[in-house]
């Protein structure tokens, strides 16, 4: 069943007003989770919805929270949210970020006492309209074993780099650290179906194919997987986030970071605050003129999109385009919600009398 | 056969100072030759050495450039290597980008027009006297092919990130964005051996075990291998690596990227000068207290070192951590080179009339 995005934009900022959340955040965190859905990144959106008011409801996110920056340099700052959601605190930082870069060529926010923020593309893509590079990044609760582990120490840690272009739509890499996302192993579960060997690993450590493996105790596997396929680089690239985003901001790193779950407990101890992010901006002619790099980049695109193919029929696919296409797809029919996300967002609506 | 770092960092300097390189820069690039070595990146090491005086025989580097900084502004930084060798410029672009984030909190230097500039660690690590996070990338001769073709488009392309830590060493993440780096190939083919799936692709796109392969034609894949393990993903962070390195510097990128081997032609009509690096550096306490940064970076790597190994005689290992292992070791017994290298060492000793 497909839903336009006016409706579901609609519904969510309700539900955060519902939830005491002023009408300017609430239009901009329903903006964030509706843009991941049109965007095809559909465990990231609306699916999320109903996880945040339970967060709200636990007392472990504020929906007004008293943000501010903490320390800050001409290229920088910190930003302690609050507490805050951080589908609203992180385009303020990210603005924060742009702002810098106009006066300085760079700026760099680091965030801590944050919650999870919604897909990173939707941060760093705000330096576009700048003609800025932007970057996004975010620790999240911890699934993901180091090599040589099978400890839940990481998060799936997304790394979001977008560069503009001219006649080309921007080049957006948005990945998370992980071999898989957890959003590819609830569709999995969701099918019955395995998954590829790789991926996770069950609570013995073993290589498994059973998408279930992680809901009982198993971890998730760093980009690269096992050992001999550079496992330990998807790790090294997830600690770059977790430091980022955790231990540079003041937030809490590794094991501590807050599970996004309201029915787990955040552990005793937290050497930090909350959960944590970061951002930049990178104004383009701070180093060359933008016009130029626009060229170079679309260049970059025409090539690459004609690097001879191993199937004559798969062309290569440049990073951001499949988001692209998703969104241009669901412009004109719609968002499929699945059943189980319509069900959650109709209970939602039940419990909070806001009409779906 | 072992030899002194000493020794190796005089022969080197001579052997650069005998090409007409000035003294200082010289030693400079003995440096970080040698320090390649003594972190156990032997691919890096000496064992380039005499590719880099082939390419400046052959016309394509100069020992003395005239670089300069083409474009500028508080927090960046552009620098036109003029086919100088990356050894010695990017620790020139390394020190302003230290410079600039003594001033405004970040600096951030993109260079064009220069040469393969040995590990990227030795960059990046110079940030860490300062109290700064380092940042290095390069692009590279193209090898590897994008997800879905066979072409190679691509260096092995490295990124690396360096954080100070307290009475620990630093994290040192220096990772290639390729699933394996050709110094691992090489080790396989001088050993006779296989290589795991996932590593190469041959000059058809099939997936092979021969490290030969590469040779013949055949590709490296991006971190993350094929598409069920994300290479994709991998092929995303080398874009990034080659964006940041050649697009916004003006550089060569992707196919244009100019071999190391002087015995490859650089290809026509290309869109860019040379080959391109990035180097930032960022003042942790242009965030927080450098104090509080590198103790809670102590209990992240306390943490992480205890995580629930899967094997219990094997921990996880930190990122930097073989290195150290290999300095240490390499400081008391000498650098192990390989019997072809210490032959390619001898003859250009003699073909230049330097004392090895």
């Amino acid at each position: 069943m497909n839903f336009s995005s006016e409706r579901l934009l609609r519904f969510t900022q309700d539900v955060f007003e519902h939830c005491g959340m002023n009408t300017t955040d609430a239009k901009l965190a329903a903006e964030v989770l509706v843009t991941a859905d049109m965007r095809g990144i559909d465990s990231h959106g609306l699916a999320r919805l109903s996880g945040y008011v339970r967060l709200y409801e636990a007392g472990r996110a504020k929906m007004n929270p008293d943000w501010k920056v903490i320390h800050e340099t001409p290229s920088t700052a910190t930003i302690d949210a609050d507490g805050g959601l951080g589908l609203t605190v992180a385009p303020k930082a990210m603005q924060i970020a742009i702002d810098k870069a106009k006066q300085v060529g760079t700026g760099w926010v680091a965030i801590q006492n944050s919650n999870h923020f919604g897909i990173a593309a939707y941060h760093a893509m705000m330096a576009l309209e700048y003609d800025m590079i932007g970057i996004a990044m975010t620790n999240a609760s911890p699934l993901v074993a180091p090599t040589h582990s099978k400890e839940r120490m990481l998060g799936t840690n997304p790394m979001c780099y977008v560069f503009p272009a001219g006649k080309h739509k921007p080049v957006v890499v948005d990945l998370a650290t992980s071999t898989a996302a957890n959003g590819k192993l609830e569709i999995a579960q969701r099918a019955n179906k395995q998954v590829p060997k790789g991926w996770i690993m069950d609570k013995n450590g073993n290589d498994t194919t059973d998408p279930n493996a992680l809901k009982d105790g198993g971890v998730l596997l760093p980009l690269g997987s096992g050992e001999t396929k550079a496992g330990h680089k998807g790790f090294g690239l997830s600690a770059v986030v977790d430091i980022f985003s955790a231990v540079l901001s003041g937030a809490n790193y590794g094991p501590w970071v807050p599970p996004f779950v309201s029915f787990l407990d955040p552990v005793q101890n937290q050497p930090g605050k909350g959960i944590g992010h970061f951002v930049g901006a990178m104004r383009i002619d701070a180093f060359r003129p933008a016009v130029d790099f626009k060229q170079h980049m679309d260049n970059w695109i025409d090539r690459f999109k004609i690097a001879e193919p191993i199937d004559a029929n798969i062309p290569v696919v440049i990073p951001g385009e499949p988001e692209l296409t998703a969104y241009a797809e669901r412009s004109i029919n719609g968002i499929p919600l699945n059943d189980k996300v319509i069900e959650d967002l109709t209970t939602l609506a039940k419990k909070l009398k806001i009409e779906f």
